[in-house]
């Protein structure tokens, strides 16, 4: 054994943490005239920001709130649609030595509170619209520094000790700010959206924030100066960590406040977007667009869709858009997407049918986790890599959180035996791609036997006629559970109850098929996530009477 | 503050060691049939293998490995031209916790003793073509394990205990490998080629060959599956780290076994070569390669050229040949390239000349590491961004060496005031660009002035005549200094003293034209550097003499 550590230890010229921070500082030192920001709602509020004025502004806002007295660890909540100042937020922060937490801008004043509370955040950067919200919350944060963050002009009562403006230009040191010490340090906290119980507050790291804005940029081969969309909410996992991969490559950041499909489509043609993320609904939007805008795009376009699979009507649509969609997954505690349907070559030549059943798998691990496979449910035993074996899909790698704040039983319940436990039920294919079944709770247990609800609910979507739809157990006498299916139809639709149960016998069996039809409107979160929980409520007080409507029916 | 740290420690699940070992064990999966490495002299030992042969492979040497008794931080010294042993070696290695010492294969006897002594190698892997020195090796050695490669029919006795395919035939357990379990652990010695002293062993870590391996595709906007020839020595700096960025995009390897200029051309033009590396020796090889040879190409190259910037007679060809150069500059020290001459979108519009010169500084820093800057010597005192004030080049981040293996006083020097000195003297641009000078060590001081020989050598070789220079100081009375030139002429040429030095006075000031003009062969080292320090030696005898030729005239 030769001595390969005497001597050879860590010092500041070969060992600097790793941070999302160096990606700013770079592209405004290498292309400082390139375009940063671009806000532009095509009416007013045309706006053009370089990367060096940009990487100047984050250092008067990390020196603004510095003077306002955030040092290590504190917490600074920010209330914002997708505007320049979030985007100022992830680098301004972070260097500042705060802690980011990015809320859900669709927070009732309860969630925000606990949040705030929990959080114990010093300052809330928060946009005009939030006004109302905002007098709530001075009289239960009397300590609080609320910014207000003034990009539009709103008949609003001045709500904040001051306006974002005001802090920015109350910088007079463009060099009080920081890199971390530690990469292990907080860079931020975001609240899960969970369906049930109070959020939990996920902290992430700055090691694990500069290697997933990396695997971005890896798993979607994006190069430099690409022209991004923010389609994405930016308080989603700090919107996936892109904020920290378009500065690395020097991107743009194309902003906007509202998901208003015409706007989404004329920014795309006018700025030429090449990338951009969503959830489905965002790309079902575009898909059923209006024909003249889509006809305007004449580029090619890259579209990340996590939440759901690409359906072979949405994934048909794009194509002729000249859309490129890959499907990706993740979670809140892993800092966004972990995995991705990397697209093999075969299947370029595939019919959109079979390409999108081939897109509609979760895929395989991203660029820079270490490792993910389907345990059998409480063990590390693998499931066998047959497509039909289920389990819980596992993650370990350097892209997971720190753990749940002031959680410790929870934290140490998702680390347990050295994996997170993602609370997705999957299964692995002979490729080793992974696709989820169900989340695990969803899963309905009928005689003995699993039935994954999105199986059913992906069945049902093959009607055109559903908009919306979800599957949850009932209780049942004789088989324990059996699946109910909640029903949304699009307006004008005269679709019957025995239409659906015919098409789900045609393509399911027999104790797959929902013993309960029911037309309603599905309740959902405020980031569009089906609430289960509250038709596993309603599904109970079905299970032993005639079907009715709930929730109001169409 | 809010408590980011109780109970949000890491473990296994939200931490792994960065290694490039993760990069195969992602393309092994995900591209299992993708072609790894072509191995092919156009006209015989053709041969291809996909990613998860080569991982299997390297599965099989770690485990081979370890049954000889390798185990952690025992080092395993490699002589090998680029063949995909080289390549499989990369992974290999490391995987059975050995530290994989690549020794320049131009080596002698002397030089390779004291670097397997010094590294203690339990095992050295050599090509049958260095099979005269493993005659004197084994008795300097007698525990040192040989094993042999011959991938081409040699006429040699066996050489070695055992060949590298019965090592690899020898392994019964795929399993019986590692990822490390700390990212600080070694993961490759490599030996300096010191044109003066005795060389130094330069270790790096598993970290910094991760970060290095993404940072070259981020600066190059590598895509996925590139085609990339192995025109740079894998022996260097373990190929500035490519195996493994090229495992990480699941890309290609074209092996070869010597640098002949038809060869490469064929290559690029059979295989659509992407991507290669290489010292500026082999861009000018292609650059004057046969016509019919360069026409046969006509796709885009990309090439990186280090050890000295692309000259404008030089780019000029490859940009006809449809290659795309860019200067990058780096040190055994830090992995390979750490600056590269990013290019601006302005530059394209430039003539061949003037974009020649733009191409010429060794640029920014690269994508992952941290700080560069420019310090007046012995300082970290910045020197004026004028593209004038001369200083030592400074480097700092996660791609600077351990250290100096059993040097501890060398690393201490390295490393002082938390900066890596490069030995570099150079200026920063008013644009943070920067451009290297002179080594400290080869700078002229004449009547007080600094004189960069390097400047002077550009001078000289604007004389299309000259195909070699060399301007190092000679002592003098009255100047302490003066410079002097060692002058490589191409056959056949007529080039006077009188004119270059009439050349010299047009383009210099007077105290840095040369002295002395000595027409003489250079003598360089065994990876093409000038052995200014010979040189130094020679001129110092003629300081007060008549100049006359060393070293043999042409």
């Amino acid at each position: 054994m030769t001595d390969f550590h005497t001597g050879l230890g860590k010092n500041d010229a070969n060992y600097q943490p790793l941070t999302p921070i160096d990606s700013i500082i770079r592209s405004a030192q290498v292309y400082p005239d390139k375009t940063a920001i671009i806000y532009d709602d095509l009416e007013h509020n045309n706006f053009m920001q370089t990367w060096q004025q940009t990487f100047t502004r984050c250092r008067q806002l990390a020196d603004g709130l510095r003077k306002l007295g955030i040092d290590k660890n504190d917490t600074v909540a920010v209330m914002m649609p997708n505007t320049p100042a979030m985007v100022e937020c992830a680098f301004g922060v972070p260097m500042s030595a705060g802690v980011l937490c990015t809320l859900n801008t669709r927070l009732d004043i309860n969630a925000l509170t606990f949040c705030l509370q929990h959080s114990e955040a010093k300052v809330l950067i928060m946009d005009s619209k939030f006004a109302d919200l905002a007098e709530l919350i001075i009289e239960t944060f009397p300590n609080l520094i609320i910014i207000h963050a003034t990009d539009i002009a709103v008949d609003v009562e001045r709500f904040g000790q001051m306006s974002y403006e005001e802090l920015i230009d109350s910088s007079d040191n463009l060099e009080n700010w920081e890199r971390p010490l530690d990469e292990w340090d907080a860079i931020s906290l975001n609240y899960t959206s969970g369906t049930t119980g109070t959020p939990k507050g996920v902290v992430y790291h700055h090691r694990g924030a500069a290697l997933n804005a990396i695997s971005n940029i890896l798993d979607w081969d994006m190069p430099k100066h690409p022209m991004y969309l923010w389609t994405l909410p930016l308080f989603h996992c700090n919107g996936w960590c892109f904020p920290w991969s378009i500065a690395e490559r020097a991107g743009v950041n194309v902003c906007l406040r509202k998901m208003d499909a015409d706007l989404i489509l004329q920014l795309i043609a006018k700025y030429k977007v090449t990338h951009y993320c969503s959830a489905p609904v965002v790309h079902n939007m575009l898909a059923s667009g209006k024909p003249e805008l889509k006809d305007a795009i004449n580029h090619e376009v890259k579209g990340w869709v996590a939440g759901a699979p690409p359906s072979e009507t949405m994934l048909a649509h794009m194509e002729e858009m000249g859309f490129d969609i890959t499907h990706v997954y993740g979670l809140t505690e892993v800092y966004g997407p972990v995995t991705v349907c990397a697209e093999q070559e075969d299947w370029a030549v595939l019919d959109v049918a079979a390409r999108a059943q081939k897109k509609s798998s979760q895929g395989v691990i991203s660029h820079l986790m270490t490792g993910f496979d389907v345990f059998k449910q409480g063990t590390t035993e693998p499931v066998k890599a047959d497509g039909e074996d289920m389990g819980e899909l596992a993650l370990r790698g350097n892209m997971v959180m720190k753990g749940y704040l002031k959680s410790r039983k929870a934290t140490e319940a998702a680390f347990a035996d050295g994996w997170f436990r993602t609370g997705d039920l999957g299964v692995k294919y002979p490729d080793g791609y992974i696709k989820i079944m169900d989340r695990l709770k969803d899963v309905i247990i009928s005689g003995g036997e699993n039935i994954s609800s999105i199986e059913v609910e992906n069945i049902l979507y093959k009607l055109s006629e559903i908009q919306s739809c979800a599957v949850v157990a009932a209780p049942d006498d004789k088989w324990g559970e059996v699946p109910v299916a909640f029903i949304e139809i699009y307006d004008g639709s005269t679709l019957q109850r025995e239409t659906v149960i015919e098409h789900c016998r045609q393509h399911l069996a027999g104790f797959k098929v929902p013993k309960h039809i029911i037309f309603a409107e599905i309740p959902k979160t405020s980031t569009g996530k089906v609430q289960k929980f509250e038709l596993r409520q309603a599904a109970k007080s079905l299970a032993h009477e005639t079907p009715k409507v709930v929730f109001g029916q169409k």
